[in-house]
């Protein structure tokens, strides 16, 4: 059994939108880059995985924002991994300002074969893994399971150069944008807090034109991002409080 | 006279392009960022410039970079102001590996009124200034004056939620977004060090559609933004080694 492991971040100019708070965006891309820097340090990291060809794929976020912070201001992110499984490892976040929680975050990863793109039992991370394991419970409800829905609008735009991450395929944080895109201004200028569910499907590469569809009901929306080859890359739920 | 100042930083996993090397959208946002900084350091920064409605606004960028870093590595940011007028101020900028040079930029600034969105005469910063300037000649050639050329290709889009900065108007990154966006990959990935170019002209505003023209000559790019409105919002060359 582990600790729960701290990191310090300071919220810097670009990762505020308008009105100058970290986006919900920049708030998720902490939580990635923890994951990524945290599993690196306890040997389970995209960099020791490489060796054999396997690599870290997220397949569910679930965020609750409760206050996005403001420029400038210093932030701590906390993260532990709680559950493995042959098929599935969950890593779990806290975004806090001194005591007060601004986020929370919930996710879950599979092992990918870089050559196959099939996923790959992870029991061979056993004993690395059970030394990473912290006894604490998430601390807000795991990521929905997020089915079809009827899509009232949407819009299109191919993948492009600033999109893409070292596999060529659509950056994670890619979608979250996309998404946040497609939501009113007032929406976000006006939000009291917010629960941010997705389902990552499959991967989208340079050269495909992505459509993404969203549906508003209240305050709720809910989107799926699709490729002109007729894949569905991956769904999402946002519901403002 | 004041003496250089120097940043640190750590290029993160958000920073990189495909090549796993900070891709030129960042190697600016770090120059814009610590120029933010280090003009409130200085106290002649947006923070301070608000209480009297004024802004800083970038109106010319001439950039080199000889070598882009890689993820996780440690760079150091040099910046000083070497020239001051009523109507125009340049910071420079290093970036360095150790002793090695990675960049080089000069900015070229003016200041706005944010109510009447004029140009506003400098003088009354010039004793603040005067402290601030720095003896050491800027690294590389000042930004060029790019005029209008003739452009084969272009593409259309509207301006988003995340594109936009606090006053509402298109972020300066994502304009360089854009314009290596409309760049061959293969330019990209193969490119030895290059040399961009910007001329920042008007302000584009969120619901706006954006057409980014372009033309490739060789080695050496050009662009041009302009709105539905009919504005024309910047131009760029980009010239690689």
């Amino acid at each position: 059994m582990a600790e729960i492991t701290s990191y310090n971040y300071r919220i810097t100019p670009q990762d505020v939108d308008f009105t100058l708070r970290a986006s919900a965006s920049s708030i998720i891309s902490y939580m990635l880059n923890v994951a990524g820097i945290d599993a690196d340090n306890k040997g389970f990291g995209v960099a020791s995985l490489q060796d054999n060809k396997h690599t870290w794929v997220l397949s569910r976020l679930g965020v609750e924002i409760m206050r996005q912070p403001e420029q400038y201001s210093d932030i701590v992110i906390d993260t532990w991994v709680n559950e493995f499984n042959r098929l599935s490892s969950t890593r779990n976040f806290r975004l806090r300002s001194g005591d007060e929680l601004l986020a929370a975050g919930v996710s879950q990863w599979c092992m990918l074969n870089m050559e196959s793109r099939q996923v790959v039992d992870m029991s061979l991370l056993k004993d690395t893994y059970e030394k990473a394991m912290v006894d604490t419970p998430s601390p807000i409800a795991a990521p929905a399971r997020l089915r079809p829905a009827e899509y009232a609008a949407s819009s299109e735009r191919p993948v492009v150069y600033s999109d893409i991450d070292f596999n060529r395929h659509v950056n994670t944080l890619r979608y979250v944008d996309m998404i946040f895109d497609a939501i009113s201004l007032e929406a976000i200028e006006h939000n009291q807090g917010m629960r941010i569910d997705f389902n990552f499907i499959a991967e989208a590469l340079y050269g495909e034109v992505l459509r993404v569809a969203h549906s508003e009901e209240g305050n709720v929306w809910q989107f799926e991002i699709s490729s002109n080859s007729g894949k569905t890359l991956c769904r999402a739920r946002v519901e403002f409080k």
